[in-house]
């Protein structure tokens, strides 16, 4: 009888800890090791965007020393150090004022990291990484861990890689 | 010659001081008394949006409390304290990735907060300002303080005046 309570009791104690466990959601490095950064949802903002061509709505984060940069026009090239996030959402128009196109569904999360010395072997000083949904999967093989992401990025070489331009505010 | 000195040495002090107050640019509250949000730039991002009915591009960030409320979806009703704020930018199209929509002149900055008490005579709970341009002029005039915001809110009423949608992150 005793072996039978100990026995519930551990059961018991592990299913709680096989609960807990399973509230915090592992998010996996991409196989070049990138981590998805901490605290990106609290990034302050560099822009935003609307592709219409894929019918998407972009938020472009930094984190400090990419805002720093931003602020004060360093930005070709970007500092080692600096981040930039960008937050990828399909688009839906508002129900209550049609002509706004917003963001709906969230897509994906792509990072740029700038760090000259570490990233110089693929030729653009940058490391790449994107997770995909909101279970944030990484993204890529080992066919073809970021060169999508370089060719892509390719025609704007001359502005360090970098598409965006940050928003000028007063 | 002690007295044409004392005179240079004068206008020379007061000249600095001339130019160091024009660095410090003043920016008025509105008529009702609302200030422009210290510190309003690093807030943290609610969602972005394009109007494609007047090209512009808008970015909404919140305050600390406005963040909160948005992420555990307490935003109807807002809390008391919550500000939101709007960045708005001419469009512009951007030059290497033509059908990507960006922000391009800053446009103006407008803000709600959120008191339910302080703003209860208006009808909405909220307080509305708007500051224009670079040089942030509060808009408004006596005639029209706050009633243009108020009209143009009325179709979200129901969504405690409104109208953007937090964005839902991972």
């Amino acid at each position: 009888m005793k072996f039978k309570y100990t026995y519930i009791l551990l059961l018991s104690v592990a299913s709680s800890i096989s609960f807990a466990a399973s509230d915090v959601v592992e998010i996996k490095a991409n196989l070049e090791g990138l981590k998805l950064p901490e605290k990106y949802k609290d990034w302050r903002v560099i822009s935003a965007s609307h592709r219409v061509d894929n019918e998407s709505i972009r938020i472009i984060l930094g984190n400090d020393i990419a805002i720093k940069a931003s602020r004060s026009n360093q930005t070709n090239p970007w500092p080692d150090g600096a981040i930039l996030g960008k937050l990828v959402f399909k688009q839906t128009a508002e129900k209550n004022w049609p002509t706004a196109i917003a963001p709906d569904e969230f897509v994906h999360a792509e990072f740029m990291y700038k760090d000259s010395e570490k990233f110089k072997d693929n030729g653009t000083g940058w490391g790449w990484a994107r997770w995909l949904g909101k279970s944030q999967i990484p993204y890529g093989d080992e066919n073809d861990l970021n060169q999508s992401c370089i060719t892509c990025h390719t025609p704007v070489k001359g502005r360090d890689w970098v598409y965006t331009t940050p928003v000028k505010l007063p």
